[in-house]
């Protein structure tokens, strides 16, 4: 069986992305959690990942003696194992956007990952509106992303992205979970796409497995003291 | 015929990368230049590539009525309209890791990539060695890049990564230009096969276009004053 290697779900954003395709998907996967304790190279986290792949990153997957790290080349693999579930739009066009989009959440967007890291847990609204009121480089990377949703929710029908559940909305599952987090301000037709998005199945288990978490980690959390 | 919207050949290593898999793949295809002058709203290269690409940034690849952006988009979208190049590994395991390297440069290596921007036409081999004393991160990513290298090289034979060309070669095309204007240490390994990537027609073609650019960028030049 697949083993996905993950960190906390609370705050991985890149971790969600796999195991929400995984879940979503309905593919039997084991979960292997290695809890980020620090990223130094003595830490427990980097000592557990270190013999199994080349990068020491989450999230890993390993299948058999093949270890495939890096969200997208993962998207990849599981989308190539399973064709029948077309993880990936089956338009040859409508597939070639998808990707595009992916590889633009994949390189891209750093406003909005540096000053909204990812923590489903908290409630921290009042810190969105500050952010949203001094950081240009966040109001520019939700501009974009709400045009994007915009224009591929209205193209292809939604629900989803690309209209079935795809790989895309896997990747951007943990931008909805920073857009309600820091209640950043969006239209309506985003912030639906945003609640079904949530109320995935798959996402809701990862969300439970997140308010179960009983960490509070200090270098994720920069703007509180305790959860 | 496809056409692939690219910026200065001296610069532009993301443009670089699919330009080269199309040249050494054999593939026609178009080639429009787009000058940087600056990545201002309302300069030549923002206005020229904005009514094209939703991000305005190249490359950017164009079919028909499709635009693909970013390159790792770009190379599924060649791959798979090209399936008997085989520009990626035939074998599902060696695809998998060829995937993981190609997403890990993509989101990756940013001590060498910031540190060391690419710049074919220049020599700047004091540089260099200043960066390689005073800065770990690049002899982090460099050491990273050697032992990914020199494994796979020994596993699957050479002369490239994966046997024979691949999208990875056309992906570290630009370290490996970087690694040459910088005259970064590296084995003799890895030296070799930095050798043989800038000895592809593909790769001779784009360094040719890059030598006949008489383009200075004082932006994408931070280690000299004029070329």
């Amino acid at each position: 069986m697949i083993k996905l290697y993950i960190g906390n779900k609370n705050y991985s954003s890149w971790s969600m992305r796999p195991w929400v395709l995984l879940k979503q998907a309905g593919i039997d996967f084991e979960e292997v959690m290695v809890r980020f304790d620090s990223f130094e190279s003595q830490s427990q986290f980097k000592t557990t990942l270190a013999p199994l792949s080349p990068t020491g990153k989450v999230p890993l997957l390993v299948d058999g003696d093949l270890a495939v790290w890096d969200t997208l080349a993962i998207a990849e693999y599981v989308a190539e194992s399973f064709p029948n579930l077309q993880l990936w739009p089956a338009d040859k066009s409508a597939r070639a956007r998808a990707r595009s989009v992916c590889a633009e959440m994949h390189s891209g967007f750093t406003g909005l990952r540096s000053n909204c890291p990812m923590n489903i847990e908290a409630t921290l609204l009042e810190t969105g509106a500050l952010i949203w009121r001094d950081k240009p480089a966040v109001r520019a990377d939700v501009a974009r992303i709400s045009a994007m949703w915009t224009e591929l929710l209205a193209q292809y029908g939604g629900p989803m992205l690309f209209g079935q559940f795809s790989v895309t909305d896997a990747y951007f599952a943990p931008v909805c979970a920073r857009l309600k987090t820091y209640g950043l301000p969006v239209s309506p037709v985003v912030g639906a796409y945003v609640s079904r998005v949530l109320a995935l199945p798959g996402v809701q288990d990862w969300i439970t497995g997140a308010l179960a978490e009983k960490d509070f980690l200090d270098f994720e959390e920069p703007y509180r003291l305790q959860r």
